[in-house]
């Protein structure tokens, strides 16, 4: 059938069913790149194969759901997951659209608001001005190969960013108009990094369920002069999304 | 009662009720160092004074919840979390005590595992030696102030530190013992960051939730001479931790 069933447990020795057929499936998931579309073989298919108890099977394929390896779908079976896409985002300040287009993947991007607003405490404190300033608020959400990967909340000072309202932000970069119309000289990034859980809303339009991990990177960008001229929470599918990096010894 | 029912709601501004209760709640949390013992008030209280309904009470509630500012507790109420501890792991190669110590917060490690096994494919990749090469596995549970923030299992080659198995690594930091008796230059480290849900086993010794919210940090530390030395496998618990990093233009 699949090279899944070429292989058998080893019931000699101390490892226990369930671990020996996880790593046999990881194997598998490592090398069964042509059936992506279709489901892996079935509980009832592995355990009559392998000849184990069907909890056993589902504690191995639990835990690669878990690990992200496997997904369930309701009604069509257990799928091999796609790989997570590795970013940069950590180590170079580039644009989402550069990035992907890097990976080999197509961007896109939706603009789901776009308006100025009265900033509140936590934005004032970032953007370094008073509760309440103008505040220009642009909610985006960014896609590869037409798959949503990130939503992004930004603000940006209205008095040197106000500019960027008359601008196309589904096809034009933040970063490009901020350095070629608003004349600004970005210089560092402070990102800040937690994992949380995907709320309803977010689970809405990045497409996972509620409660799906969530990388969640809020940054600071700032000017040459060390004034900060962006705030933006970005929450990325934890499914899709690792980011890699390199630290040298201080 | 509590400096909560000093404020009121806006009824005359288009701003949603949940969404005013939510800034509100958000700077009591925030004031609100004193009482962490305590839940804060009652829904039916919330609701009583701010004259709302209990949904749009539990709506701003349920947003804090997710947020990770609030946490319920079943048959005790509703309380403010405890700030996350921020970590500059992803910007100094630093020992998790150090860092600790440099917070304020007492570290402590418990061992769960130190052996030799034959390493498998993937171990065997990052630290470019054989699949089945004598490898020391250390697995362990690290404390901050008593309670578990993160789950290593960390990689070395045999050969180079073996000298680390006589080693009291409750006590010791391993990179000082790789330093000092492994006489070996550390010189940079490759992280991988990844948000995924804490499965059983993580969640019982993290003493969090499955499904739980976990920062999944993989490092490979290389030498001096480029050849890799290290490669840790790190679990954080999501709701402790937050990683800050300042990142220049290039």
């Amino acid at each position: 059938m699949t090279d899944l069933f070429s292989k058998t447990l080893n019931k000699e020795v101390p490892i226990p069913y369930y671990y020996q057929l996880k790593e046999i499936l990881l194997d598998y998931i490592k090398n069964h790149h042509e059936g992506r579309d279709r489901p892996i073989p079935t509980e009832v298919e592995i355990s009559a194969h392998f000849n184990i108890s069907r909890p056993t099977v589902r504690q191995a394929i639990n835990e690669l759901v878990v690990e992200g390896y496997l997904i369930r779908q309701k009604g069509k079976g257990t799928f091999v997951t796609k790989p997570k896409i590795s970013q940069a985002f950590l180590q170079v300040l580039d644009s989402f659209n550069n990035e992907m287009i890097k990976k080999g993947l197509e961007p896109s991007t939706k603009i789901l608001g776009l308006e100025v607003v009265e900033c509140d405490e936590k934005t004032g404190e970032a953007l370094g001005i008073p509760m309440g300033s103008r505040t220009i608020q642009l909610r985006r959400l960014r896609f590869a190969n037409g798959e949503p990967i990130v939503y992004v909340v930004t603000y940006l000072p209205y008095d040197r960013c106000h500019p960027i309202l008359d601008k196309n932000l589904e096809y034009e970069s933040l970063y490009e108009i901020l350095r070629q119309v608003c004349g600004l000289s970005l210089l560092k990034a402070v990102r800040n990094l937690e994992a949380v859980l995907a709320n309803e809303y977010e689970a809405k339009i990045l497409e996972i369920d509620k409660g799906a991990p969530i990388q969640y990177i809020k940054s600071v960008t700032y000017l040459a002069d060390e004034s900060p001229i962006e705030y933006s929470l970005a929450k990325y599918r934890g499914d899709r999304s690792q980011f890699t990096f390199e630290l040298g010894i201080r």
